[in-house]
């Protein structure tokens, strides 16, 4: 990147850049990169902050968060995301939108911006799929969806990449949801699994792996129960996000092996707000460090208690941006510019500037 | 601004729009812009948490730090900051770099990104010419700047906004910077005042307005003496803002009336480090919300204690937001970009991107 530039990604961009690159392609790289990066976290080359945020319920209800992260003498970045429910009936947009910064720890300039919407729905598929590939209790698998919204798509994606799927089962309270869910999942269906919509309780008996990721309301949870689930089901608990939001139950969390992706969020954010300390299993990065110590997960019931972890959207504009670049595709902007004197910050205005009749 | 774009205003479209009002007009309507907001901060119109961030010491000493800010109901603030003081010298860089990015509370949409370089220089010197406003022993002043970098040049331009100036004295431990700065502000001393290198005990004594704006190290201050200052000397006091970091001796601060923007962070950052919550003067919100109450503040010794407030950085973006409205300067780019289908974040991706052959 130039040192004197923000190179820009923007929406555009970036669907160009996976165009080239190709889905599925994209996607397993992505969930590789992911599980290697998770592995270097355990050696302590990141100091990743628990998010904080602005959350609010004027003029709607919603959040604005930022999510930092240092790689140690290489980058600092910076995410900024929105939650906001009735972002796709009242404004056609999606409900999690957001954008990363990445800036120079040598100068502190912002070095690249890239529209983060697509990319946090593809690393919230792969991190599952990182999970479900440590956790699932088999390699063919039944899968669930509960919740038919974006990220129910890229859950589908991510985890057909490390499983082979032969029978999907789709719910939502909106029916419509759940139908459309199959149409845009299809083009990712290459493997030509059945995929149906269907009632809540067949979906929760059938499933090998589970994804929950609907909007439930703070205090309105649980959405699926326990009773019927398989004894070694995996559920990628992913809409679990606010103080009190919350998918799963608690009788279904304390029988469960629960692997969170960022414990200290989790414990404020997640399914873990469920849990005491003792209840709570390995991180997401020291399972994928000793897998074999946690090799027993996968005969009995286990939850990925995905909260949103800023190494896996770290990860993933690393990823773009390699892409970009080998194929010449981003805007570099010159925001920040040059200047004449670093100790003149009014050097580069002309000397009309200085006339005080103006306007 | 547009519903599905991003206004992007970058250092060369600032300074386009500032060449147009002229620099002293856009620097006094930013001063009583920022006395009003800080007006309806005491009102509870704002949430600005402290701000938090990362800092090294590999590969260069330094920090990026991120100061979020609420306006409720109407903006979600974020602007990032770095602090390397290598930056001058190995790279032609202000030491303080900075954007700013506004979100819409509805949607969470990145609405607005502005370069921060020049706009943190110019609302920090805005916010001690607030300062000085309440806190000068009188208007016609003798001006006395330690340290000679960036911020000395917006220091003695907010002054003399809002007092007249008959004298300024510079020091600087690197002599030709102090030499070098009495050329950089002879554009804006229209009042055509004395300005002369001196020796910082001359500086002191002769002083009824001091900026201390130096990059000395955490550790390594006070960077000025007591003895020697008139007795209602007011102290604008810029430099500290890292644990360690003060620039004034504790006898000084004990001694004097002390005003800091933002009472949390100056406990952690600025020269309250060094003092009792006891020894704690009101905030500067408090100071321009109840000028009369603290009247008397003029005729001892006075320090107002900034460490940065994201409320100067939101004001200064709002304004240069305005004015470039007004004058149709702005680049819109659609970083998040359209979607056809907000609950399918693959929808806008061609078809061939689903076919795992390519690259």
């Amino acid at each position: 990147m130039n040192k004197q530039t923000t190179l820009v990604l923007d929406h555009r961009q970036i669907v160009q850049t996976i165009e080239r690159v190709g889905i599925d392609r994209f996607m397993s790289v992505l969930i590789d990169r992911l599980e290697a990066a998770f592995a270097e976290f355990s050696d302590g080359e990141y100091d990743v902050p628990v998010r904080s945020g602005f959350h609010y319920h004027k003029p709607v209800t919603g959040l604005v968060e930022w999510m930092p992260l240092h790689h140690k003498q290489r980058a600092v970045f910076l995410k900024a995301v929105g939650y906001h429910p009735t972002n796709p009936v009242d404004h056609n947009l999606p409900t999690v939108v957001a954008t990363f910064k990445q800036f120079d720890p040598v100068t502190g300039r912002l070095i690249a911006l890239a529209d983060g919407n697509l990319l946090t729905a593809m690393r919230t598929g792969a991190a599952s799929a990182v999970a479900t590939r440590h956790l699932a209790p088999r390699r063919r698998i039944s899968l669930g969806l509960v919740g038919c919204g974006a990220q129910a798509v890229t859950q589908f994606h991510a985890i057909s990449q490390v499983t082979e799927i032969d029978h999907v089962r789709v719910f939502d309270i909106e029916l419509q949801n759940a139908h459309s869910l199959i149409d845009r999942v299809a083009p990712l269906n290459s493997a030509r699994c059945q995929i149906e919509v269907t009632s809540l309780e067949q979906l929760l008996k059938a499933s090998d792996v589970i994804c929950t990721a609907t909007s439930v309301e703070a205090g309105e949870g649980p959405v699926i129960s326990a009773p019927s689930l398989k004894t070694d089901v995996h559920i990628n608990a992913i809409g679990s996000d606010l103080p009190g939001k919350t998918e799963l139950p608690v009788s279904l969390l304390r029988d469960s092996f629960v692997c969170p992706d960022f414990p200290l969020q989790a414990r404020v954010e997640g399914e873990c707000q469920q849990l005491t300390e003792d209840q709570i299993g390995p991180a997401l990065v020291e399972l994928v460090a000793s897998p074999d110590a946690f090799a027993a997960a996968k005969t009995r019931r286990s939850v990925f208690d995905s909260t949103g972890f800023a190494l896996e959207d770290f990860v993933a504009m690393q990823l773009i941006t390699d892409y970009a670049s080998d194929f010449g595709v981003g805007t570099h902007l010159e925001i920040e510019g040059q200047v004449s004197d670093p100790f003149n910050p009014y050097e580069d205005l002309k000397r009309s500037a200085f006339i005080n009749t103006i306007e």
